[in-house]
């Protein structure tokens, strides 16, 4: 997608270890205008799936999900970092292994929320090694719901996420993937070009 | 705000120790569609006052946040509540007392995104005795910037953070008032009925 590449241009920044930061527009300011276009780029790729309802993760998925999710028509369900005296017992649960933070933490979303009846869209800022997507695919099938595919931002085109889920006949629509990065130079390319 | 009160109704249920459980279309599972809704009434109340940044506090405002600010065409920042690995030095930070958990913790946003030339909304789920509210405050403040208001869905009027913030001079814009419920009977009474 063209808008969120030439963002990433102007508005990234490489930092050592693999960090691309998009901050600015992406996951600490958030720029809802941009993600309804990235929202309607999903509809348009996966028009031909009847999706009725959206998955993220919390905390930065959870502003794309539901702005895209305005274009889909559609609600959204996050899973839950952690234990919460709010929530009730009936819940299924993964494990996510965090890299950027390092260690392992469970996502939870109540049963509820999810079944056999659902056809599931996840929907991430970030794709990289694939943990989120991974955690979050086990929920939807312990769920017994189908699995629209996964739809990220960016795709980090040099770590194994995206090749995961695609060998394991995953639909995944990146919106932008950095092919390789330098935090030397700052430059960025992206796959295809 | 009818709407919303109806859902709450519909939906909500009282659970012991002043719990309110919305969370299967507010804050686990989302009704953007109500989102949207919110956002308008926001807009319509805050419509004299030039607000060009929304700021909310992860995760479960964060939904709501964005598809308000879709409404209002300004940018989100979101306050996160634990240092990250991707967080540059210079942040503004406050302490929040969380009673749903119990404790305090941090939030922090990057100064680059708040400054004296914004004008601020905050919006968030619940308000119950206002610490999240305050620590939002505090950071606007140390921005140096101009505080709109604070908008929340449901204010909790048996808690002290609406007396507390509209006391204390700041324009507090509730979508629903809970003036007492009942974990017992289930009842759940709204301010004005």
């Amino acid at each position: 997608m063209k808008l969120l590449q030439q963002r990433i241009l102007r508005d990234g920044a490489v930092r050592p270890g693999g960090v691309l930061k998009v901050d600015s527009f992406l996951n600490h300011q958030m720029d809802v205008a941009l993600f309804a276009e990235m929202g309607r780029e999903w509809r348009r790729r996966f028009a031909d799936v009847p999706v009725n309802k959206i998955l993220t993760i919390e905390a930065s998925g959870i502003g794309i999900a539901c702005v895209a999710a305005m274009e889909f028509g559609v609600p959204v369900v996050f899973a839950k970092k952690s234990r919460s005296l709010n929530l009730d017992g009936d819940v299924y649960t993964a494990k996510v292994r965090s890299y950027t933070r390092g260690g392992e933490y469970d996502v939870r979303v109540e049963k509820r929320f999810l079944g056999p009846d659902d056809c599931v869209l996840i929907l991430d800022d970030f794709l990289a090694r694939g943990g989120a997507a991974m955690g979050l695919l086990s929920i939807v099938r312990q769920a017994g719901a189908r699995v629209a595919g996964v739809g990220v931002a960016i795709e980090k085109g040099f770590q194994e996420g995206g090749d995961t889920l695609r060998r394991a006949g995953v639909r995944l629509e990146s919106l932008a993937i950095v092919e390789r990065m330098d935090a030397d130079t700052g430059e960025i390319v992206f796959r295809g070009e």
